[in-house]
């Protein structure tokens, strides 16, 4: 199969060789079910030790399970979610939000690069404000990154944490791409989460390597709540749980999450600043993770396609150009990031 | 880790060295996620040809999600579901089911060895024919190889389809242990399934040798609706769907969904036809699939435990003895079973 | 219309002459809606006089809809709701617990004459102990009056209330013939609620007065959560809230409520004695409140209704005779149940 | 109480006399619960006769109830419906829509003077087309007349049911102040819903003179689906439900219904032309229907207040003026209308 130049998502690469080694290591005799194991075990452990403080894990398979769970347990059915209109639980997520919390209500705002800001949510506030007409504001849920490829600072986040705390609200991470957002801004864990105010997180590990594991993480143990009741009436608590656990297991050890974050953040670096030299596109956000959102003339994108890249048009064409999303992965080889830009160049 | 003996679950054991293989085979290159890659396409054909017949298939991780998707789908809000009072889905799933289907009711009735009758779901009908001050009955869902071990043959399945569809309703699997009452029988899978009356299952391969994976089935594809858009939004959907896909599709491949159910079976037969010499124990339930109830004397029982023996005690003790569940794996070394029966002789 | 002799039930009949001059009353000029009115203020006083304690109020217009509030407020989605298997929330609402709640699991008992003892709901426990796999015990739920015309007692609540209690769950109570229970015990309010451990309550009045008035009480105020969001949502927040609080406030007013309640029981004891002495009936219940259920042969049924009786089968006619339901309203004629004795008797 | 000059809302006023005396003329003798009764049936003919075909009808007593329950019956629980952002359904209703259709979405639009348009609908779409990441469009929502008091012609209301019939949609109409548009427009019934493309309505009576009753409307029976058990599920179907439907027979008796609108509609007429000419008021939107949004000088409004008016600040007051919204009912005094007028003036 030739896969050459395969820029639609990270989620087209399959996983990172130490994950699946460690599913192989966990293949061994008997052990107790739905994470009693002792690899299962282990991850609370790392994930605690990483985000220095003892935290609430649960590991599940799919980013989506892993909002939904952490929304319904921070949402009544009747609370209002404010998220950023480009938010993957927005628009990518088929309701799951909703579903999980059985009808709670995301209020979409805008924002520059895809970014919330507290004046945002300040300003739509008023609306839910009228008593039991409207529904109860209750949490407000960001991406790190993003879903436009910008990163949240420590201060940004935190800013947003005081505006949730000091209105009786909660304050969510979908972090399916955190491990980018923490190697591009070098702080520690703890920095990006509860010491700036998140309370619930999903710890993404699928779109950097594994085959499919992600962590809801509660960073108060004690608001965690029944998402453990949740998780298994979702259907979300697998049985052999040892084989999730043992992916985020090797995911957590020796650095591996940042050492990937780090591999798929270069190579987006590389295509930017190769692209930003090439006449006619213009990068249209900051590059801060993984992915690229460039401007390229129509007659670039078609060559490129032809070339056999593949990657989204995340607008559609317009004025002689479209607005083309470029995501690496760990796994993206270097020649085809080389090679795009030498078929862009024409 | 010394794991002898170990006859809680059948989900205790890890996966067939085949289909940790299949993982690493898939695990190349970059491919359309969420389903839409080539190992996921053979998955679906090759159920179809297990089941000769075109039919709806999608792949999830656990056995819960299955169920639950499935009977989402056949069964309103406001509708009954008839089961038996000690179904998977009315005491293990932690109100799946309900959650899925906002909100339907599990009618629970009893029935020799956790089978089903068609007189039995008429004996509670007229409950639930009232108009709208009742649930509206709509799914009979019965359990193959069932809780107790035991497996309806083809004709008792179709006895129920006849019935389900005489009044209006439809009949659901849930095939945690298909393979092993399909090995059982000696029927084709087809037999056992639609041609008796079937309108979907949960086609298992988690407890029969894969990590996490199983496949809703609907025999009909116009009948299967929306449930991609329900899988999505139960967060089920895998963007590195190649993953759940190959476990399947190993699985499938050279009758090792059905070897593996014979091993456990016979592993199963060889542990009751032991226990039956036995004095002092008896056999609770027919031994069909992979399981032995039986009723252990309180002394044999503790000096099993003394041994390493793991096992659930199925109902309390009472009278000096308990019953006991001895659930095999495709992967119980036959030697602990051996060695179970030696210690229970005493 | 030739309304004589309907025994069916006691919503059959309208509303007391004091309610519907109630409404005349109250529809004076522009007051402010949703609730924040006089009345609404009245009623909420009047049932804390009654109840002897502050209590928080909320008036709705359906029974069905003030019980799945109330439920819906103490038990969690992945709940479960012990209840007799023959009550109102289980077999007559057609799942609105279910809907309200979000999924939580109704768990069916049996008990004689309709009536839940603790040990009962203790035999049944251990099936929700497992942990995640099971849902999570958290409300028992009884009528009162029962569905079969009988009263628990203040002992006999308290007793359900202390083991409720004492394992960590709440006790909720479906009064919509409460008045009629108050009434026969010649107790307080007080007494049979949360001196006797109700934590909350459905208080009917609709069956005893009302053209559709209920109000669910909760006893410990800050135990009512978002109670008032979800009345919202579910559609049971009356924007000209004042005719429906009108007549709870007629209906709490001198003592209406049990004048009715008397009136209804006293018919039905007449009912009873009558029956009682007649060859061949049989009286299956002790008549406790306004209800009567006896055993009519079938040719006296058969007569009855050419007479242009009407009542329900309980049960399906067997062996000769069928079990009837008779219930009496505050506004059923003497004279009808004199002319049904005389039938009777033939 | 002096409650001269109430515009806050049209449910500030109380009930029409001859919907009050229809509740007492219904008073009479024992009929049969639940709906089986003659007034019920008469409102299913009134309302076929009024719509001019034979509609299925389903009596409530809240147009948060009527809308929740039309949606959840047209809309899946992953589907979207696309809304006015100003809807009631959006941002009056706690998420009733959410709750009853178990979590579908609401998708809000802007849109001239409240009213949408197929263009804004087009422009939404393709972020709902891509498969399952997305909820499916199933339905758009529109109210008649507006919550800006402005009104829908049948063009534009067939325009929208084209575009959502031409879509694979539905079109849903919320006519909590349907009569103000028909008397506003002089079309028939049946020209401004079902011959337009109107598949399901709420046919409101509650603003318009009754207490609580409002009707769900269905023009083609066949789609009705479920709806009378999601009704029943939703605490809906009232026992004595002769009283709601009393209500409604009285309303479509002799006209009242356009009588009423015509009164009210008259009022907010008489106060916009007198507003229009007093210095330094604009409006805001065209008067169609009850309800004049007013551009108002603080002083003004104060002097207003001042003197006992009472109207909702629609926006907050801004730049020296507010908006105030000023709605008339059929029963606000004349003699209110012209002294707000008279003090308006100054």
């Amino acid at each position: 199969m030739k896969s050459a130049m395969n820029f639609t998502s990270d989620n087209c690469y399959g996983a990172a060789p130490q994950i699946l080694a460690a599913l192989a290591a966990a293949n061994q005799g008997a052990v107790t079910s739905y994470g009693e194991d002792p690899v299962t075990a282990r991850v609370a452990a790392s994930l605690s030790r990483i985000f220095e403080r003892e935290v609430a894990a649960f590991p599940v398979v799919t980013g989506t399970a892993a909002n939904a769970l952490a929304l319904a347990t921070l949402c009544p059915p009747h609370g209002a979610i404010f998220c950023h209109e480009k938010a993957h639980i927005a628009v990518d997520e088929c309701g799951a939000a909703e579903f999980f919390s059985h009808g709670a209500k995301l209020v979409l705002l805008a924002g520059e690069h895809a970014k919330l800001t507290p004046q945002a949510i300040a300003a739509a506030l008023p609306g839910f404000q009228g008593g039991v007409h409207s529904v109860k504001p209750s949490v407000i849920s960001i991406t790190q990154a993003t879903e436009l490829g910008t990163v949240y600072t420590p201060g940004e986040v935190r800013a947003l944490g005081d505006f949730a705390h000091g209105h009786g609200m909660t304050l969510h991470m979908d972090g399916a791409r955190f491990a980018n957002a923490v190697a591009y801004l070098g702080c520690s864990a703890a920095e990006l989460t509860w010491k700036a105010g998140i309370d619930a997180m999903s710890f993404g590990a699928t779109k950097n390597g594994a085959l499919g594991a992600e962590a809801v993480v509660f960073f108060d143990k004690s608001t965690a709540g029944d998402l453990e009741y949740r998780r298994k009436r979702g259907g979300h608590l697998l049985s052999k749980m040892r084989f999730i656990s043992a992916q985020l297991d090797a995911y957590l050890t020796n650095g591996l999450w940042l050492a990937n974050a780090r591999a798929s953040n270069a190579l987006a670096q590389r295509l930017a600043n190769g692209l930003a030299k090439i006449a006619g596109v213009e990068l249209a956000h900051p590059v801060q993770a993984n992915a690229v959102f460039a401007h390229l003339p129509d007659a670039m994108a078609a060559r490129l396609r032809d070339a056999g890249a593949q990657f989204y048009d995340w607008s559609p064409p317009a004025g002689g150009r479209a607005l083309a999303r470029l995501v690496c992965s760990f796994a993206t080889p270097q020649a085809d990031v080389e090679r795009f830009l030498e078929v862009a160049k024409g």
